[in-house]
């Protein structure tokens, strides 16, 4: 089988990371995968909210928005409605979920750092996409912390590295990485959050279309597998480059 | 192992579906997982958002919501802040996604069915709670309109039936429906909704502390799809009495 | 005359007051009157909103809200519409202004006492409902402080009861204890709120259709003295007994 | 007894109608009590909300609100708040409801009226002075309506005169037309609404302070109906009178 | 050329200035520019805005909002809407600045002085309105202040005065202070606020049909200067006067 | 004077205009005033508002917002506020009243273009960037009408062409096109935006600090006319020129 656009069933579309797309952020990224396109800017700030005060823990959260005409036809601003709409709040919980899972909260000390995903261009993936992006950017924003002198130099805040990708079913078959074509006649949606050495953070699966059995859900879970890996390969030869000038 | 109310790992709470709790609504039913008890209210409506109109298939949704003092301590109504909080539209979401699963739209016809979650008391399993006695409410709500005349005699809406359980990780050990001080000390955390038949549904999975291997899922999998089961069988039992008359 | 339902113009509804209904909650009643039934939750927490801080005086209030499905056709959730309406607010001070009338602030100390009442069902009367139960539900609070040590022994918060009935004129007879059908064509509604020693602390008369003249408004007076004194009878009963277990 | 400002218990404030205070308006009224000063507009459009359309019957409401400086020290604005307030919510429904109880909505044909009362300052009895002037607007707005041939010549939408004033308990005496300094102390405080004829439209009497017996009731009662009947008189002379010129 | 309304090109209506016509509010106004008519209360309230606490100044605000029915048709209340537009905002904000050009902050102290612009009635120009008749409310409001000793006695928090002005060309002609009519048909309309000495503080114009040349913006920046004067000059003789007392 | 960028008084900073930055939006720019960088994209979609519909004519706005993180330090998101600050609402409106002035709208037939500005990093100057690029999205946009035959061949919606530019004064001095550090110390700051042949669209000057005198206005002006012919002539060669593709 081949895909619309020529993939294999385990290739993922092209993924680029850049750093330091911003020149305020503490840590920032544009992340493709393939036409998907997300800028994520890492805030950090000393200090946590009300609720956190005084026991001696940061925290990390998310805010995924939309930008109106990153999809194909022009959506409503959720600032103009005046609410946020319920997959925001989904995606923006997710990702910040997902990046607590490696984050030792007592190491990253009475600091907040908040992940800014917005979605330039959305052609499938931008959950997962901002996920594997907002990592990298967490990182720059730790080391930016500890250059400062905001954590301690031998601070520890990260316990690993996270990346997630998308799986699905289409046409029967198992494949990785959806863009929106395939997302939106895909039988079966799934994405899954991995940490660096294989293990999961976070499973969420959907039958679009009727309903999955075990051994389907099976060769999903061994997809993912194998992305998340590609992708945390990928992190890391971001990471370990010096910051690409940005270039437009 | 024993959990700390005396069940086994592998065995539910006491679950109660009352059909009919309330006079009005053309479906019904107070479900309780122990001391878990959300009010469900299935409300047929003739005709479809704008979205949909003129396409001849129906719509199911739901809206989730807990009572202030549903829980330990009271927590502020939605309503009086003046949105609805991303947990709340997540889990109408799932509610409303899972249901879906099941329906035949074109079946349905032009038709709308509200499912009305609401929480009196929350002790954890909220959201598998809701989705496992929702189903019972719709098969009445549907009975009722075929009743009604409002679908035909011969159309048959629903394509299988659906329950939801929570599984998860507590102490080491793999455990099936936890209640609130288990969900709350959980590593992983997991909602599956399946079909009467052992399909997937919905497959939710959270690391909530540090991240969880492919066999610890492989083993939560097995125990969620236990669980529907049995939830199942509860569901035709229920569904199979004359509806009980309130008690109160 | 006979009403539909078979009662006499002087006959309430069967009211039944269902005690301790909520396990989390300080004090909770399950009020029935006929059809109607309305959970109320008396959250007692410390402190006070910041408006009476450090003036040594406690607070009592009240949030009023309808499921959507309690009434014969769904009504939108006010939290999903993003305002509360004005009837809500109406009746939530109604209730609240209604239970401090029999408060000694001063007594109560630096605590706080919201009374949420949630309308399951309505079949109209669901405000005289709400203040008939909320005080049974306020009384539990209170003694479960006490057993606390949150309020001192011998306080006395509370300096009388107060109980709630609605009457009103339908085809020209003066009627108690409206329900729905009733009330949908009453020419003129009264909600009155006594004290057990049958004082006013409310009266609110509404001409529904044209107005009425004094001799029907102190017919209407004379019809909800009597009823306050038989809702303040049972309440007595209920607080008299051992708190029914919950029987569903 | 004399009142702090000189008054019997018999005595309201001055009472002052000025129409047509407004160039816009089909109807409108600066009306004073004292030093309570409301402008009323009456805004007479064709056509009815939604609910309405098709049924051959107009519709009458109003919306009350107050300047921020209206009071003693300034009140936030509910439009900055986002939200409109309970009591705000109250008083506009009060109006309202008080005002189409004289209003025949068959004879006013599709067509509705809006009373907009924006309190310009408060010394207590704002509602009871929006409802007297609103009378007067509307009837202003009703003849340009008429003169416009809006409506028939011959229609009579109004079936009565419309006045209100509040009435309390203040150091234990009965007291009519309350000033802030009254109002904030009285223990009862009621508003009625009366029809021209003296029959009630609006009864809604508060207990601020403990409660009260039957037979201060019945002295609140007296007193408003003298009240009303005073009021009622001085509406008809207004519109009675050549409309006055503004005079500032 | 000769105006719709008798006016020549230069001429401004004619302008009234109605001192302390509230009596609650420090400072307060009735302005009139024709038939517009603006209500401006000046709030002082001792202590600034939390981000402005312990820098030892003051602070000027100012919130605009139009009556539902000082315009030709009603207009939804912002507070109904649930939002304020667009044009209140920028209208609000252009006041506030407007004012604080003219005010020594730190001479203030930590005080706060809020102008409340209330339109009663729309007829062009109210916000030249608002700012012509603001500063002298912030005038009496600083006066009262002062008297009170809530400032120094030799405190100057104002460094001059200002007014407002609009100008724009109607049919080709420049013309001042345009009313409803001629506002509604100007090719070009502009906003100007200057001090009392003749320097410029606001210049907003925009072409509402086409685009205008430099010879175009000077000749209304020319018009605007002898209007602002002439506008200083009525606020020097109304603060010169002993307030006007209140005449309705 | 050198400015503490090393430009001339009369120097823009480097502007970039990439076309054609989004694949799904009907015209796309990313605009780059130095440091500023505002994506804009036009969404083109047949019909228009209500209150437009049958008037044969079409409807240009524009919404503006920065993203969270756009800023040195981080800002709330709107979206999450639940409403849209002053100054949002005030450069939308700016925006889109700026474009529609080169509109003819009878040309565009009943269709709408709107023009999303999203600030993703700002150094001053954001709105005049959004005005200059939106201006290319804008052509682009018709020119793809055209081609999909949405708008006749010969259709001639565009009567000029716009570009706008910042001028203040800082230190004293007029200079153009102000970065944030002198944005945020100028004593006068004024938004200039002209058409292609140099007459005035929106004039918008600002004291900050103090009041300016007609001389420096009229300099002022003067650095802007040169200004905005700059950025004219940099719109036509980007124009001009086959879309440059994107690269990152």
């Amino acid at each position: 089988m081949t895909r619309h656009d020529g993939r294999t069933p385990d290739q993922t579309r092209e993924v680029r990371i850049t750093r330091n797309w911003l020149d305020h952020a503490e840590g920032s990224v544009l992340v493709e995968f393939g036409r998907t396109r997300v800028l994520v800017a890492a805030s950090f700030t000393e200090g946590v909210p009300r609720w956190l005060k005084g026991k001696g823990t940061g925290w990390v959260t998310s805010e995924y928005e939309m930008l109106p005409r990153s999809t194909n036809t022009r959506s409503d601003r959720e600032s103009r409605k005046g609410k946020v709409g319920g997959r925001t709040h989904e995606i923006s919980r997710l990702i910040g979920r997902s990046l607590r899972a490696i984050i030792d909260t007592k190491a990253l000390g009475e600091n907040t750092i908040v992940l800014d995903c917005d979605v330039l261009q959305a052609d499938g993936g931008t959950r997962t996409a901002s996920i594997t992006g907002a990592y990298v950017a967490l990182v720059d924003a730790i080391e930016d912390a500890r250059a400062k002198g905001l954590i301690a130099q031998d601070a520890q805040p990260l316990t690993g590295s996270i990346a997630a990708v998308s799986v699905g079913i289409v046409k029967g078959e198992a494949v990785i990485d959806l863009d929106y074509p395939e997302d939106s006649t895909a039988e079966t949606d799934m994405n899954v959050v991995m940490t660096g050495d294989g293990r999961f953070v976070e499973v969420q699966g959907t039958a679009e279309d009727g309903a999955f059995d075990r051994e389907m859900l099976d060769r999903l879970l061994d997809k993912a597998t194998v992305g998340c890996a590609e992708l945390t390969r990928l992190q890391q030869e971001a990471l370990a480059a010096t910051p690409r000038e940005r270039v437009l």
